[in-house]
């Protein structure tokens, strides 16, 4: 089991099975706490630095407010704000010092590497919120948390599932991770859907199957779809060399309802990390599954605000003492009630 | 009666008069504390999403410093930080997903419509602070309260008040939304002093004068100060062509001590929705009235933080417990001594 | 004796010795809080304005988590974010605005002299956090009570020591302020070393001089370096009319962990304004000096919120009532343990 108190959450690597589903209990835990039925202040007067070295506004403001749900302070830097590095300041020294200003820090930064580099001169506990092409720890454990929700509901769990990924899965870190936290699993199959040139690397698919997981590859989306979970990616255009060159993909795989009646199970669970295109030539997801009550991608966002809860109460050690700490809620809220 | 607990305010168009009176008997119980005579975490926990999509500094932290002194976080966005927004995602989705981080939001966004868009996909009630050239709804409501505020100090009331607007009536929503406000009133004198290029559109005439109301246009400044409360507004260069164009009538109208005192009242009101143009060629509103009493442009300011309060406290259904959750305030504060 | 409360923090020369020594007393009492062993709520409520005009991550955010640290919210403008001073606005309408948004001001800004402008205009205390070339006074406060920490460990003082300042002493507004302070202590010795072009300014040598200290003017490291404190600093290259011409000096005086074991003493004790150039061919301060436990910049850091909190008790006079509103730390914190 990893000892996660004091310890910096860096890449999906340092976590076996149990310490995910530890995670993962705990995350269950917090929700009354997200959706306002309770409240806590077991992190009262701890201070978040929140520092941003690259824009990430959902992101950022994610782990801003699972911690101010825990009652804690936060101090932010947003974008590439941090004029001593411009002036040549190793990460080690900007980390020795910016860590003098909290008790725990999240840090995105668009240097792949560059996150645990801080942690080497980090005075407290570092959670990677996204370093570059690398890792983003915390999105991948949504995730996976998310389709351990969504199978429970339907009576199922992660052991057995398949999966179906779909679009860039060359660029996309998101479906990287993930794949890696899936192996951990039992009997998984998985159906990767992209373009030739935008297929899963096969350094994941070569891990996939020596780990005993069934692996199907396809550049067709129809026939593909029976999944208990299909994950669509939006188009990495930011890492293509010209944005004709991301356009000749966009687009290519759509999902929409009438497709969704003809191809999925009835239970299908659709997820997306977000955010999805909406042009309408390059819809991923289309808005008529709004409607669709399968379709899973806001109550990822949601899940994401439980595991990074989950995150800081078990890296500050507080995690067994939270309802310890309650205080009443009395201001007007309709979030427990809410169904997205 | 408008219902405020849940609701989103998005324009001015929502209230009536009895709603509009029950917002400023809200601000002023937010007085003792916003001055800091008294302090109250009624709102202890709760979470403001202050979610700037177009720089206000004063707009925004107005907001948060509002929803602090209730008691509660702030989570900020300032700048055009959604990198989201331009990799395609609709109003809609940024919201399902902002709107989970928060319990309740206030937003400024440059494009016409886009708040009550923003709107349609939250969770969570959304104050507009702002959506470009359309509605401005707590600027409006903060010049009305100062409006009554001013007025009952000299004995007299909103009804049958003479108010004189000067500049830019064309591009500024401030005295729109004002105007429309106003017209709620009994028997109020509108002057309108504008360049015809600049001059208040035809369809809040219009509607002043169907609703009863007097209303006098012109191109000159003297002889018509001798109103109860004279508006002033800066030329709104950003919505000019050229800043050529409007250096035209920059400095058109400028109002000092001298002017005031020959043309005004002795109890005329000075308001201005700020910032005034303090270049010497330029000024709307001379420094040399800073001295004058009857110049309200800062506590319009301060009054901004009141209704901000009430509306922040009816939202989220608090505005009856607020000095129930009172906390002693021990340190230095001169706020309630102040004269401005 | 400086009255502090209710107080404007501007420039180190408003402070005598009596008045920087109880700064320093405070301060003292505000380690248990930093440091995480203790906590305190004795600014409850109380909000700072935290208004960077200009970038500067550790400033402003050490001010932001000194505040979070007595217990008080943070409302922040980060970067040239004053779109209302873009607009003509004065100085002093912006600080009368802003000012009733907070209890006290933190606030840096590009222009020498804009912050005690802005003071002019505030409600509340302001603490000038770095108004272009002029005056940083935090850190120079910092600067000489780490001095006076790290003299005391060795049994010394302040009074009799010697310091070798290094570097860009032309263009540093901290070595220019250190020095002032110094000024009012007795019998110090001064060792700048600089090439010629970046010579301490006479005006200081002067005022140095005729104080009664010593003074020794050097363009070489060695010889020079058997002080108490080698006070170190960076060229500051925004200051000069080009970076080639910045390069001429970058590299000229560095200091690494064999020039150390040869020309110091066994206990001096090494200081840097930071940030540090960690660039091969510029570090002024070797990276192999990181295991030298006299290399004291990061105590640097972290005395800075020591300062900061004692001149916010001070400013807001709650310096002698901080224990009286502790309340328990039960979260993971390694701070106070921690060697740096």
């Amino acid at each position: 089991m990893f000892k996660f108190e004091g310890a910096n959450i860096l890449s999906v690597n340092q976590f076996d099975r149990e310490s995910i589903e530890y995670i993962f209990r705990i995350a269950d835990t917090m929700q009354p706490y997200a959706h306002r039925q309770k409240q806590t202040r077991v992190l009262d007067g701890a201070i978040l630095g929140n520092l941003f070295f690259e824009a990430s506004t959902r992101t950022r403001v994610s782990f801003g407010t699972s911690f101010n749900l825990l009652g804690g302070h936060v101090r932010e830097t947003a974008g590439a704000g941090t004029s001593a590095l411009s002036k040549g300041e190793s990460l080690f020294d900007t980390a020795r010092v910016l860590s003098s200003y909290s008790d725990v820090i999240a840090m995105r930064h668009p240097d792949i590497g560059s996150v645990a580099e801080f942690a080497t001169g980090s005075r407290v506990p570092v959670i990677n919120g996204g370093d570059g092409a690398n890792e983003h720890p915390t999105q991948a454990l949504l995730d996976l948390y998310t389709i351990k929700k969504e199978q429970q509901a339907h009576g199922a769990s992660i052991d057995g599932m398949h999966i179906a990924m779909v679009g860039d899965l060359k660029h996309g870190r998101t479906v990287h991770s993930l794949s890696k936290l899936l192996c951990l699993h039992k009997n998984i199959k998985f159906t990767f859907i992209a373009p030739k040139e935008l297929a899963m690397p096969t350094d994941i698919v070569d891990k996939i199957v020596s780990a005993g997981h069934e692996c199907v590859i396809s550049e067709q989306l129809e026939g593909h779809l029976d999944a208990d979970i299909v994950y669509q990616t939006r188009i990495q255009q930011e890492r293509f060399p010209t944005e004709a060159e991301a356009n000749l993909y966009r687009g290519r795989f759509r999902l929409n309802q009438a497709i969704y009646t003809q191809h999925c199970k009835s239970n299908t669970i659709i997820m997306h990390p977000l955010p999805r295109d909406s042009r309408a030539d390059a819809n991923e997801l289309d808005n008529d599954l709004n409607l669709n009550p399968n379709l899973a991608i806001f109550r990822q966002a949601d899940n994401g605000v439980l595991v990074r809860m989950a995150l800081f109460a078990l890296t500050l050690g507080v995690q067994d003492v939270v309802s310890k700490y309650e205080t009443p809620v009395h201001w007007y809220s309709n979030k427990g009630n809410t169904v997205i």
